[in-house]
């Protein structure tokens, strides 16, 4: 099964928007076994988006397109799709009784504009939105789907998950082809370090294939095996993860779409540790990581962002003179952070962090860039040096990976190889 | 002149990756009167990289490509560009000092496949990477351009603003049309309020459109407008911003790609005032926002994240009586938290949140999005229930952005209209 996705909106082409739907349509599609042949934009333009229907529906079995169906002038989605099918938009009281349930449980009145939205095609199968007013419409013509759903990214990603493709699969319209993919995410080592570990690529894949993704949280490894049947691809794909595995296996912390604060998180649930968390320069973003996941306050207990040294002192008890001493970006004060956050908190772990995320705030020694990052356990208080680069922000992500990695090693007894 | 963007990657179709350089480029462009004229995403096959490279070079002035441009195997961008334009790869001395240096900086050894990415096509000049070791080309052919740039965002971003920009500007190519568009940012408000608030759009636009594009932090409403020359389109502009400010001026927090996170640092650094926040449950968000803005340590204090109620009873000083009495999701507490806060770092301004973030920990009475926010300054302490809908980081999200708002509304004396 072949399927394009288009994306509606003037705000994706030039930017403003970024095109989240079509990476987690794509996603959805490619684990469905589904292959993605083309992800097109255009913008709000009549023409230009029936030549896209056109297009898209000619060359392939299913098209999805979103955006372009909100309550305001600017949404023209429907009306091309009434064009495009030859069909008219009729009323549907179900669609109306869900977009006065949604304005009733935020406490807010309803307006007409939203009570429009209450249409749609004559020929289409109404997907319905629970969780905002624009609904979906599923048509199928000549042994195709065309489906649109709302722009707005956790409105369609529940009808993709909840309707499109459990009704995809229940027409027995996906074609099971013999392909497998997975995803091995390491942290910690760059991109060209793991290409000249992993040696030789032909003898490694055998046919199959890989993709270095590298972003500030890591290199995500994706591997892609085709094969004769299930079990071929199956057996393939474990040689190569094992192979992997052999050559970088402490770096990775999860698959596919694993975060860290997932793993870390799994962990301490599972020994049934409890831990604080003492930031300076990543401000907050740890603590905000950890606490992302849901039930979380079953083994996090606090965090505190010690910005000034008044706050180091009084919520850390951390000696000023120490802090006078090494300054506050140093390897002793992260431990001392650590240290202080555990014994304050009275958990079983202290995680703490201070470095220099720019553009200001680096000296002759002191670059940015430059962190520490300090965990204390029962047994051990330790702490090391880390070096990244430019951007306050990015600095902050790579810093919170770090920190988390940290945790995970010490969890699990993986030694740093340096 | 018209400009397509190419994006190069499995992992885009697949949505393994978000198309953020599509967007930054698309902006970019954008606001230099650059049309977008398609965005399109390729996997990494020579045939359709270069039947993409054909089609959109021929349709347009100026062809922007990201992506396969790394170290590993699975990188053919430089070859296609190789067959494309029929030329051959050199060696450059340049980008192989630019990579040692890197390598140097963040004390890290050079690998043989870094040292490969010292070519570049002859035909072609070479972009410096300042951040990675992929440089990027730069070819003139019959009056077009074609740009390749890695695909690590950060990578590409410098060379987009430090080089192509300036270079497309200084060869006098870019083509100034009479039009502009402008972003104003709005939260607290749902889109269709808005709408219903402007009343008649082809009254209010005349001929210039708007686009309402809604997210967790609010309703973005992007003007475009069209016209005789710069004093015209000028002159609609303001008057069609003037309009939208007298009815939802309360509203707007900001333009373009302001985030309220620099509004709210900017007001606080111009009235000299300080700030301290306590969280519980957005575990830090609200902090980490603050300080991703460079400089934030001059009017950012501390952050405490009291998940548990004895972080709250001894960071806060909050009486446990009260949490018992009221529950630690309350109006009360949520008073009280940022009562205390504000009184233990001695700053001028407490901020707090408390709230049921989902998916669990919600009762009858008390369902998931149920968020109170406390503020305290030398005049007030008081606080508002807000509620907002399903996710939990989309709640985390939506919370931090009614917090900052509060700040935001509180600094410049604007009340709530309920």
């Amino acid at each position: 099964m072949k399927a394009e996705i288009i994306t509606i909106g003037d705000e994706i082409l030039s930017g403003q928007t970024m095109n989240t739907n079509a990476a987690f349509i794509g996603d959805v599609l490619t684990r469905n076994h589904i292959d993605v042949t083309a992800a097109t934009v255009v913008g709000d333009k009549e023409a230009p988006i029936l030549e896209a229907f056109r297009k898209a529906f000619n060359k392939n079995d299913l098209v999805l397109v979103t955006g372009g169906l909100g309550p305001t002038h600017d949404d023209m989605t429907l009306d091309c799709i009434v064009k495009y099918f030859n069909t008219e938009l009729v009323k549907s009281d179900e669609v109306l009784t869900d977009i006065k349930n949604i304005f009733e449980k935020r406490n807010r009145k309803i307006t007409p504009s939203n009570e429009a939205q209450a249409l749609g095609p004559k020929v289409a199968d109404i997907i319905r939105n629970h969780k905002g007013t624009a609904p979906g419409t599923w048509i199928e013509k000549d042994e195709k789907i065309f489906i649109s759903m709302p722009g707005v990214p956790f409105e369609m990603e529940e009808m993709m998950t909840g309707y499109v493709i459990p009704r995809i699969t229940e027409e027995k319209l996906e074609n099971k082809s013999n392909r497998i993919s997975k995803s091995l995410l390491t942290t910690g080592i760059p991109e060209s370090y793991i290409f000249e570990r992993l040696g030789d690529m032909d003898e490694l894949l055998q046919g199959s294939t890989m993709a270095f993704l590298p972003s500030q949280y890591g290199v995500r490894l994706r591997i892609t095996v085709d094969g004769e049947n299930s079990e071929d691809v199956q057996d393939k794909l474990s040689y190569i993860e094992q192979k992997i595995r052999t050559k970088v296996g402490q770096y990775i912390y999860g698959t596919e779409n694993d975060t860290l604060e997932e793993v870390v998180g799994k962990l301490l649930s599972e020994r049934d540790l409890r831990i604080a968390v003492a930031e300076s320069c990543t401000g907050g973003l740890i603590s905000s990581r950890i606490t992302n996941v849901g039930g979380s306050s079953s083994y996090f207990e606090r965090g505190v962002v010690t910005y000034s040294n008044a706050a180091k002192v009084e919520h850390l008890k951390i000696d000023e003179d120490m802090i006078e001493q090494y300054g506050a970006v140093s390897l002793e004060v992260s431990r001392l952070m650590a240290e202080g956050i555990k014994a304050v908190s009275g958990t079983d772990i202290g995680l703490a962090v201070t470095g220099i995320m720019g553009p200001g705030g680096a000296t002759f020694n002191k670059p940015v860039g430059l962190v520490y990052i300090g965990f204390c356990d029962n047994k051990i208080c330790t702490a090391r040096e880390f070096r990244f680069g430019d951007g306050r922000i990015l600095n902050k992500e790579r810093t919170s990976q770090a920190a988390l990695d940290m945790l995970r090693r010490s969890l699990l007894g993986i030694e740093y190889e340096d």
